[in-house]
């Protein structure tokens, strides 16, 4: 019977909704991944009788409790004393701590306050959980029974924390090893890859399927629990294969962080480069290559062409034809991406033109319409798009439209038909 | 004493980490607004014995509940059985509801599968909260001096059901209004900021004054709470004065959306045009400045320039600099800004080139050297940044690097010196 968690997160800046509680979020997902079963979160401010409260009462209904928030060096930051109250500790200062700190200040090049120092003190007899991310350390204890892991609120300290400090402390109290494949599908939505995975869905216990959506594809998440990784892995197996023999191309990755490491890994592997020309999306296709660490290797760059002029200047689309049809149009996207394969000297361009809205543009083209294109070296390939939906704004759409635009080059790198089924092929091959 | 509000969120993928609880920050900002007092979020899993428990705690605590998640029409959906359940009401089935529930399908031309139907079942007695985002109705009813509201999980259908539906019937519950204005400054860490402000934030108590880090930014949020909205507005003002006349020109707006948004309308309000030219932040700025709507207005295009050759090639970078010198300098960065302002024919220019990591660059570079351009009518002028920090990852490095491009136009647009403090003029003028 595995262990039960409650992750508490302290800050009254959560309650009033100035921040979105990210570390809830990606702490349930390490917790998991340790085999521990998250039953609670729960947020409380900057409150020392509302915080007692709820220590005591993760203490009842769970046996490992996890906070977040509260460890820095201001009045408001009470979650070492209160937690220590309640677990009946002292407060100790800790020099190397307090070196610690010194040491970041320094590395940051900053002045030190004193109040910093408030954060060498640390429940006497606790695991300290040093902080190279940030200035205040974290700290794990048991006490009668619960686990208690205390990290500071900032998600670039909280997760990195968890992962380098608190994760292998934790690790004891894992029974088993859950492990995770995650297949990335694009081109069916949330509904109809559940409508065709349902029965399986239900059958499956272990490993356990499940579909989750997002920007405009849905991820599949096999997740299996066993005594090794090995065992667990291969679990994941047959179930991985009988979704890629139902789903087939749509299945564009396993474990990858989006299509654009697909792509930028598929030029690779061929010795292509990319580029890319973005009028709507505005560049946000070249920005999510770049994310990739390593993508110079195969990213040459794009050209931002929001303006007519830009497009016809630097891509060399025609005035005439932006003249007379105007930006949005499958010839525009057809000569954006040949030109930014000459203008960029790549061998593969992808190309949006289109509307993201909030108003439809000046030719009453509608919000939602948009064409992505692809040149390549044996032709050009251009798909038109009505990207609107109810609740489908600016930002949905341009997110969708550069997913169409990298899925053409994903196909077209695969072997596949770039623009998968409604086939629109270019005008100039 | 105004009304406490507990918001229980309902979703075993919440515990799972596969999605963050954006529901309970939006609510909060909303329910503030109202003036009402959110004390707790918590969060329980599709689970009838928990949620029961979760809600007696809530009912305990807390008079108003506002439940997110769970009214859907699968078997996890529990949330109105359960809630109808501890306050001692029955399910009725309501036709219109069904309707409803058939013309949103209709209007969307998809099938209804009957299990639909299920989301027509409604306390007795309830308010009925129509969902025109989605099929699940909402309901809201008081019961033993408890007041309860229920919203769909999906945070397209539950942010508007707040606002349209829910938030009428709450406001009988409000008493006064709670208004804040968000002052946003860059140049001074969080920290320096906390430190120069510490005393008076402690003093405050109507408008309170609170800081927030964001990447690469702080935001000093000034909440007041008044009978009336220009009650509220007028304690707020003295206190922005104050902060002004403290910050001067590091505070760069109040209530926008990010340094884009200023640079943007400075740019519109001064009939100049705008362009990017991009290399280790390849296309952030770009991708930044047309998230807002309406960006045509100034901003023409970029060129993401990852590679030398379009350095050279789109820009006209010189070759010979280049070869000796590599990308990573103060005079590319240059060239870059003043090559954009004419492959892009725009007014202002900003640039960007250095290394975002994770690795140094070929010439040993190190990670977080960063070169900021601007090109302006009357002048270049460079900025030069080591971004490095503990735990500051390529993402956030490029953040910071369009953070300090953008607010080099932002100061030049405000007539203050472009650089900042570490002034570092350019070559050419």
């Amino acid at each position: 019977m595995s262990h039960t968690v409650e992750i508490l997160s302290v800050g009254t800046e959560l309650l009033l909704g100035n921040i979105v509680n990210s570390d809830a979020q990606a702490l349930s997902r390490e917790l998991s991944g340790l085999g521990l079963n998250v039953l609670y979160h729960s947020v409380v401010g900057d409150n020392p009788g509302r915080l007692k409260a709820a220590v005591e009462l993760a203490r009842s209904r769970a046996d490992v409790i996890v906070t977040t928030g509260g460890l820095g060096p201001t009045c408001d930051d009470l979650t070492k004393q209160t937690l220590a109250e309640c677990f009946g500790k002292t407060l100790i200062y800790h020099p190397e701590c307090a070196q610690g700190i010194r040491c970041f200040f320094h590395r940051m090049g900053k002045e030190m306050t004193d109040n910093n120092l408030q954060q060498a003190y640390l429940p006497e007899g606790c695991e300290i959980l040093d902080n190279d991310w940030g200035t205040a350390p974290g700290c794990a204890f048991e006490a009668d029974g619960t686990y208690v892991v205390m990290l500071p609120g900032p998600p670039r300290e909280c997760l990195p924390m968890f992962q380098e400090r608190a994760a292998p402390w934790l690790a004891r109290l894992s029974e088993g090893v859950i492990r995770s494949r995650t297949l990335r599908v694009f081109g069916l939505g949330e509904s109809a890859v559940e409508s065709l995975l349902r029965d399986r869905m239900n059958e499956l216990t272990n490993p356990t399927l499940a579909p989750y959506a997002k920007e405009g594809e849905v991820e599949l998440r096999i997740t299996a629990k066993a005594e090794t990784e090995e065992a667990a892995d291969a679990l994941i197996v047959p179930v991985e294969r009988e979704i890629r023999a139902l789903l087939g191309d749509l299945v564009y990755g396993a474990d990858v962080s989006g299509l654009e490491q697909v792509v930028l890994e598929g030029a690779r592997d061929r010795g292509l480069t990319l580029g890319t020309a973005e009028s709507c999306t505005g560049g946000l296709i070249a920005k999510r290559i770049t994310d990739v660490p390593g993508s110079a290797s195969a990213f040459l760059g794009g050209v931002v062409s929001y303006h007519c002029e830009v497009k016809a200047g630097l891509l060399g689309v025609s005035q005439a034809l932006l003249d007379e049809k105007g930006a949005v149009c499958a010839q525009v996207a057809e000569q954006m991406a040949q030109g930014a394969r000459r203008a960029l000297g790549c061998d593969l361009a992808v190309s949006v033109t289109g509307v993201a809205g909030p108003d439809p543009d000046e030719r009453g083209n509608p919000v939602g319409l948009v064409y992505t294109g692809l040149a390549t070296p044996d032709g050009c390939w251009v798909k038109k798009l009505n990207l609107a939906s109810p609740g489908a704004r600016r930002d949905r759409i341009r997110t969708l439209a550069a997913n169409h635009a990298l899925d053409m080059a994903r196909r077209w790198l695969a072997g596949l038909e770039p623009t998968g089924q409604d086939v629109q092929r270019g005008w100039t091959d």
